[in-house]
């Protein structure tokens, strides 16, 4: 068996209109003519995921998440046919197949479902059959028959999972940007694109601001080391592989740099610096099902101390009221939120055997006057917290700093 | 156990938009609140099915049934789940299910399957915890977790064949009308509802004209005497109870008076008069896919005599064709075609008993001076097929002549 297996995910901006899901057709139907076995995953069209959603909207603000799979699932049922009909047309043979009759078993946590197993045993059917299959993305099946979706992104998990399932070769994410960038090139216009990234150095992009791929699939695709390769549906061009490891990078320090404009900061001052009323806080905070990022607390000299912490804008109502809640008990003093903050990240498996990596960003922004508000690090990326309107000369100055506007 | 069954489906029209999805959400709430078991079936929203239709023909125009039917199968999918929401947002505790989940297991027949067994196991399930079902119309599932649909006004028949496998009490069918009438409405103003009509009755209204419901349906209902009622979606009043008898009905000859503007006539003129012949230009007909309705051969007196017969306007293009192949080998005359007829049938199961009723209505033309150029009889209906631009005033003067303005 020398015949190569392909999963290839299109996301939902490849398959817009019906002009582009001709062109995913020819592209498909391209690779099957090399005698590459194609598994393909697709998106639902453009923007029915948000007009579905609307409509659900319209009925009830927070629709029971059973009925929003089975409304969600559409989408993606409907595009994979469409797609199916315009790979047949070009003289191949496809078969479009939905979640459920792909056998992609999931638990029954409905609108973020967990993959439990894949039977792949009606895909590979059709494969000995010399089809193209087109699989429905973002769906399953749990048991008695409910019909799940993964959330949003689960196309790509979707994709990553089958090519964990039947073992595929390489399993090829395409999107309407050209691959991995070294920062946002919207921000810095010499950001390059990336020919190679590791697993972990992805899921901390993904993680800290980068869209172009959902961080659970890459956790999935690391954890069975299965290479991904993030690529543009409107080019040939070669983008992103995502791998293991590669003895190229391990020059680099720094392999990109995102920025998340996001989050917001909240300040409680004059916090009773007494064991565990930070434990008392942050159990509240999470449990109101608020997911906090960075935490700052300042060591005090007084009995008093300030506890600063960043959560997403769209919690931040739920926290100030939370943290007011508390107020009155814990003897706190005032409740400051502040939206205009960025967080701006330096990521790079590299740092880990570099040192001064760290110093160095703090060194670049203090040269340039912007103020660092908070910092975190993990092993593999370095973020600080700044004013937001200063966000986007941070990045650029960061990026030439360490290189990333010259090909490695 | 004395609770009532009750199974309700509504058209596309009825679930067009939210506001009306709300509508149909609050009067299926009604009867959960009189204590009577609800499953209803639900049609796609308003005009999804053409526009999923219009997708296809784009990427094909002769699209492949198995991925039409993936295709078309989400759009009653959605409208169940959003249903489903509405319900359940009025504090009703109700669940989607698709085709294949409900167990509507048809042939293998994509685009017109035929169903084959219903296993409402998960319905009664459903209905013992309390809930209110809604099925998403039009669908099925064959062997191999095929999923199927079963033609336009499937949703009709997704009813039916629920009320027949769960024993319903009675089967309602909700449209954008009030009712069957006795004839349409925008010809005649004085059309009234009609009260109670055969299933017998329904089949023939519907063959030769009525758009309300689905010949095949109201075939199903027949056959296992499942009560229907036709009525409005957006009025309390009652409409058209559709039985297998009443006693009421026995002096009615006429119950109603259709009238189809689709057809074409073609005649082919000088056709040698030999045995066969008929035969030969009817099976080549047959198997070029055209469904003929009347067909008139005059006794001929003469060697060579004219046949004429209707068809479909959207098939007389291929019929020209077909009978003009035939000319040579056959020796025929001319073939000339005439799209300006019409089709005006009276139609009522009294006919039976009542004599000369077919007598009154030829009489009844001629004295209005409509010529009637080909006839037909059943044994419950008599049709005339007649210049296009006389039809309005011909179905005018017989539902006066037959006394159907009058209550009955």
């Amino acid at each position: 068996m020398t015949k190569k297996l392909i999963v290839q995910k299109f996301g939902g901006s490849s398959v817009a209109n019906i002009d582009r899901i001709k062109n995913v057709a020819s592209r498909i139907a391209s690779y099957k003519q090399h005698n590459q076995d194609v598994v393909v995953v697709v998106s639902a069209l453009g923007d029915t995921t948000d007009e579905l959603e609307a409509l659900a909207f319209a009925i009830d603000p927070t629709p029971p998440d059973r009925e929003m799979d089975m409304l969600m699932a559409t989408g993606e049922q409907a595009s994979s046919a469409l797609l199916a009909m315009a790979v047949k047309k070009l003289g191949f043979d496809a078969v479009s197949l939905t979640g459920a009759q792909v056998g992609i078993r999931t638990d029954k946590v409905h609108t973020k479902a967990k993959i439990i197993k894949i039977d792949a045993k009606r895909i590979r059917k059709a494969l000995v059959k010399n089809q193209i299959v087109i699989v429905a993305g973002f769906q399953g099946v749990a048991s008695d028959d409910e019909i799940t979706t993964l959330g949003r992104g689960g196309s790509d998990l979707t994709a990553v999972a089958l090519a964990k399932a039947l073992n595929a070769d390489v399993c090829e994410i395409y999107t309407d940007v050209e691959g991995i960038y070294t920062t946002d090139p919207r921000i810095v216009k010499e950001a390059r694109k990336i020919s190679h990234i590791t697993h972990e150095e992805m899921l901390e992009m993904a993680a800290l601001g980068a869209q172009v791929m959902q961080a659970r699939s890459i956790e999935v695709a690391k954890k069975y080391n299965i290479p991904l390769h993030v690529r543009s549906s409107f080019s040939k061009e070669e983008g992103t592989m995502i791998v293991q490891k590669n003895e190229k990078m391990e020059s680099v320090a720094v392999r990109g740099i995102t920025c998340n404009k996001s989050e917001a900061k909240v300040t409680i001052r004059n916090v009773p610096d007494k064991p565990g009323i930070a434990a008392k806080i942050f159990t509240a905070i999470s449990k109101a099902g608020i997911n906090v990022d960075t935490i700052v607390q300042n060591v005090s000299y007084t009995k008093h101390t300030d506890i600063s912490f960043t959560v997403s804008k769209k919690d931040l109502e739920k926290t100030l009221k939370t943290v007011k809640g508390l107020s009155k008990q814990m003897n706190f003093g005032d409740v400051v939120a502040d939206k205009d903050i960025a967080r701006v990240s330096i990521i790079g498996s590299g740092m880990r055997s570099h040192c001064g990596v760290a110093a160095k960003m703090f060194q670049t922004l203090a040269d340039s006057k912007i103020n660092i508000e908070m910092i975190t690090t993990s092993e593999i990326n370095t973020s600080c917290i700044i004013d937001q309107a200063l966000a986007d000369k941070a990045v650029q100055i960061l990026h030439k700093k360490f290189n990333l506007d010259q090909v490695a």
